[in-house]
């Protein structure tokens, strides 16, 4: 029983776990130890066998070739394939890309969507997204060193960005930079500017090695240089100076994808946590989930997922109602609270798995470092707690000047 | 936005609001650190109140003079209630008279309707629920020494029960007591059974001391001696033996009246501990509110609050559409899950409020003694856990003896 | 093995033991659910018997006519006083007549000492400290709004103070009021001053309703308002406008007297919670003991007591030797760490009992509502954790103005 | 002020720290994220001044050459060489190496001590221990399915081990194995015998991937295979049948080690929690540090680090005194305990970081994925509650039969 089930999901979700327990998930324990760019040509397949069978581009509208799916919807969507860290990439909606193709479609010239939009959607290139930058904490974007003057037809564009994610082989960047440095609204300094991989002036100085690994490709979170970076004006996403507006319009769908994909891997290490515990023999008459630590665990686990679960997709429900702004609160509420659901679970499903756990021979240790960033990017937990209370409190007559 | 709310409830609940704020609430201070027969005779006013504005007996089906809430609603209900201890009572919907109401218009013969539940339905008279026994671990109510014997016309009642709610002042209890205690089957030994609170034989102990106070009425808990206590065969509740069935049919909606209870209480608090960060002074130029612990407190429990109640509701949709024996796993899932959310809101809305959050100036330190069992009665955390992780184990094919 | 104990130590815990249990803890059960008053004629003759045996006073040096032991070593007898609510009462050393004793010993004139001090020592009257106020946070012990004006050769008082601790019934209590109140410098404001409770000007608002009761005697915690209160100048403690430092010199000690008091809690709820754990049957093969969540909780709780009692030893050795001010850090890291440790295991303790936990059938209700206050009185966790960590960062360079 | 600070120690710590300064954690940043091997070289060159300064070898005492530190002392010297992954191996003192060695010195032959524990002595060959097994739960060593079967003057050996730490590139074995597999007392099953890596049978399936990385030497983890493995008689260290009492006896101190090592990787995490604290800019006004969340964790991380660090001294000081046997329930105690405040410690110092905390420009990720094993190894937090428990519970009277 759930509410938020709907025909159309009935009719796709189980196609889409036969892809992934067909084609995706036996490829993992041989691959993700690997550099992304050693499965590359296995997902290729993959994505034919997707596009065949009309599963491609399940996030956009009908009219730009999806299937309509709504955010409660494709919610749902993305949290079964959050269930393999290969299951958006397959379908066309990894982030950054799927970030990239909403913004564009909603915010780019003829000229852009020709040009960089159409081969996105078709999964002939990749994209990347550069906005937070080494010198300033991430968690406030209107803090930021780039800038991107005019110079005639051009931006000239210097800064150093980093955590760029999925830099390494995309086609272009969609970058961040001050067009105005010296506006007095902070608000209205910077707008977002198309820029080409390939341009002079912009250099990648490095995959930063995260948790242990470089990696490459999709997986890759790039540290980027533009020195003198010159790009075309007509490379101009939406209007000048608007670039936090579009940031912001940005996070609000972003924050249900991460959010439902979180619980996908929730809902892995769950299925894993349970068959652990009924395989594992720790005595002659005993096994692992006959303990009351174990089932104390998976009790809590379940409890929090659910919980989880029900507050993402009535936060989406919002959204499809009344729009990412109105549901601001409810955004900043599900972000840190599902990161946190995440890595308790994770940690729950190793310890159950004992030594086993923490080696590459299951995909645990995989999230487990990978997904540790989820407690810190898009904002770490603190930043969005206190945002949280602060609209709260306003409500109740706080000035909401941040003070400490 | 509230998937959950109706025209009926958007009709009913500021009226219930309007009677909380005006003459509820305003008895707390004064009354609560006295025992509940002190402010008897106020709340007898406000549920003459109640019933001049048709808001009586809310929990019952059109068919009984209730207006047909269903348990989604319901529940919604009994949140704005149970954001004061007195709220259920003035509604006539107080446990154990609401489960008793509940469990006789479903099971009882004609003559236990026209005689016993006539007049709890009218608020004429109280009852109580006497199963768990100070000697039997209350959390397996298979377990347990009272016993029924038939003799001619009449059951013989032996044995000691505990923690006996509102039993104190109540026309009425129904036991429970084996009247097959030596069946093979361990869920057909129990029958239960209507005792007037006046028989020969049933003598109240005590008023348990509980955090320090014994109260009365309502607020009591009572430890109860039956000896040799004859009652006629006619009060028999449904069909003899089958007290266990009756009383899991009893438990489900219970848990969600509870659960959401319990969310009513932590809106309070919540609303509390807005209340006290905006208007405490810590030095010339700061409030609580602006302290990122503050911060931190309000923003996790308002996520917590919002994940609890959400999953409850989903769970009385659940029952509501295929009944509470399908819903088992949720209805354990919500019990240990909400009841620790409450625990955690009181205990934060207390440290926020400092000297003063300890103090019965405010009502913090009432919930916080009086729902400390919440974790505890129904059954406590440990064993819905174990119950919930049995269950979902055995999916995986675990054998599900209990094995510790 | 216990690198603390002393060869002294050797010889009276085990009388105060014997004390305890043959003359102390029997009263507990019948005594504790009611006002201290009730027990009081009964603790007079343990008190007797305290001083026949020599153990009176064991917290002062050996020419104040204690037996000199060091703070190290009194803390272990505070420690096992504080297994029982008389234990302290009973030796003559309970808060906040030790600290009072202490403090006059040190700083208070002739006068004082053989006028108010005398009488203390030996027992023949009680005292208290008014410092709290209700309009300011109790945290911050430089903001007050009580002032001490000099008229003549009398200090005229004016102010309102509350939890002052054990007030009713008193004789005297010490003040701390603004003599200087527009002084620069915010240490150099208050001074102590004596005011005996039946002066003129000196009303006891109320014994304020903690946790659903007032109590009285030894366990009141009062509303006082002075009004134009006059008492003569030689009532002086120390010298003028030197309140704060006197305040300070008194919390260092106390708090090691806390602190072990609150581990000789733990260890009497551990206590309780094995000898549950051992006795509970829960099914015909089975004892709570046998559960793994129980034996978590046994096993989390001895960590934390342990962890505890080192932490805070260590610190009333380095009291001892380098003195209360050197030793400032660790008094606030023990402070908060060991408020918090208390009141988890008295949760798990209370947990393990399953209802009897909350009755006061048992004693560990009693703790759970009285020593809530623990995470608050003596300055909240929130402000001792910070201050800890501005001590800290100060090390590293940070600027410590107090920034949220 | 430190207790357990010695003379002894006060020398010999600055010159530790003078290696770790210069020639050991500049190494970190560069080669942690490659294997060990790559390191190699550099460490040869840092185990000379080791030698140089007479700094080798520390753990032993003075008749076998070292300078004859008790475990409190040289629990100490493990706190401080554990603040860098390179630390216990330049100074000869890494597991398993350590471990071995103190097994050998006490308990092996003339002709073992000679052949195998000289040359580790010396540094010039390492070695392993290789008891866990795949197929059985690693926290009941008396399971195992390996076997040594006498056959004229050798065992035979066949079995599968993995989790043997720094078997790649080692010398030998230390293997345990059944040599009398059908015994009554399960505890007088297996024997330990030395295994020399070249000797035919003996094969390395591999170097495990844990948490991404399958590194080499002294950090590999790796799976052996043993089939008809043929090993002299003389291999045998201690007596026949009697590995599970060697083991035993390997593990208190190596305990001490394990937990002392932990505490200096808190102290190094907390070094630079700090350091971020004071650095970080988050506002034209506000530092990091300045954040009372910052705060809190600095505070919480204090107090939890001494509070472990003094745990494990005492009960280091018991070893030296009583022996490790006796002192079973604290060694328990402190296991599962530090490995929490470990990873908590690690947790926070990584999220004060933000993003570059999850990076490999520091050395917090490495910890994050090299110590979640702590957790596990030598037991996981729920076997050491659970025996920690029960020996409590023993002495209580609960028949210690493990029961779930």
């Amino acid at each position: 029983m759930n509410v938020f089930l709907t025909k159309k999901l009935e009719q796709v979700l189980p196609k889409i776990k036969a892809i992934l327990d067909e084609h995706i998930y036996p490829l993992e324990k041989q691959y993700l130890t690997l550099p992304f760019s050693k499965v590359a040509s296995k997902l290729k397949e993959v994505r034919e066998i997707v596009q065949q069978q009309n599963l491609w581009n399940l996030h956009l509208s009908k009219n730009h070739g999806g299937l309509g799916f709504d955010l409660v919807e494709f919610g749902q969507i993305s949290e079964l394939l959050g269930t393999s860290p290969y299951g958006h990439y397959c379908f066309n909606c990894n982030a950054p890309d799927i970030g990239n193709q909403e913004l564009l479609l909603e915010n780019a010239s003829d000229y852009i969507k020709e040009t960089f939009l159409k081969p996105l959607i078709k999964g002939e290139s990749r994209s990347c997204f550069a906005m937070t930058e080494p010198d300033f904490a991430g968690s406030n974007p209107v803090n930021m060193g780039t800038t991107a003057m005019k110079e005639g037809d051009s931006y000239v564009i210097n800064g150093r960005k980093w955590f760029t994610t999925a830099a390494d082989g995309a086609t272009f960047t969609i970058v961040m930079a001050n067009t105005n440095p010296t506006a007095e609204n902070k608000y209205q300094k910077a707008s977002m500017i198309i820029v080409p991989m390939e341009t002079e002036g912009l250099e990648i100085i490095r995959n930063i090695s995260i948790m242990g690994e470089e990696n490459d490709s999709c997986f890759s979170h790039s540290e980027i240089q533009f020195t003198n970076c010159k790009v075309p004006i007509k490379n101009l996403v939406g209007n000048e100076n608007e670039g936090f507006k579009l940031a912001q319009q940005r996070l609000g769908p972003g924050r249900i994808h991460h959010c439902m994909r979180w619980i996908g891997i929730c809902e892995r290490a769950f299925d894993l946590m349970c068959k652990r515990a009924v395989s594992r023999q720790i005595s002659d008459t005993e096994k692992l989930g006959h303990k009351q630590t174990v089932q104390n665990w998976i009790a809590e686990s379940r409890a929090e997922i659910n919980a989880a679960r029900f507050m993402v997709l009535h936060t989406a429900k919002k959204i499809d109602e009344v729009g990412a702004k109105e549901a601001r609160i409810e955004i900043s509420t599900i972000k840190f609270y599902v990161a946190n659901v995440l890595m308790r679970v994770l940690d729950k499903a190793i310890q159950i798995h004992g030594a086993l756990g923490i080696t590459d021979d299951i995909i645990l240790s995989f999230w487990y470092r990978h997904e540790r960033g989820a407690r810190i990017y898009d904002g770490p937990d603190e930043v969005h707690k206190s945002a949280l209370a602060r609209q709260i409190l306003k409500g109740y007559g706080l000035d909401v000047v941040k003070r400490g």
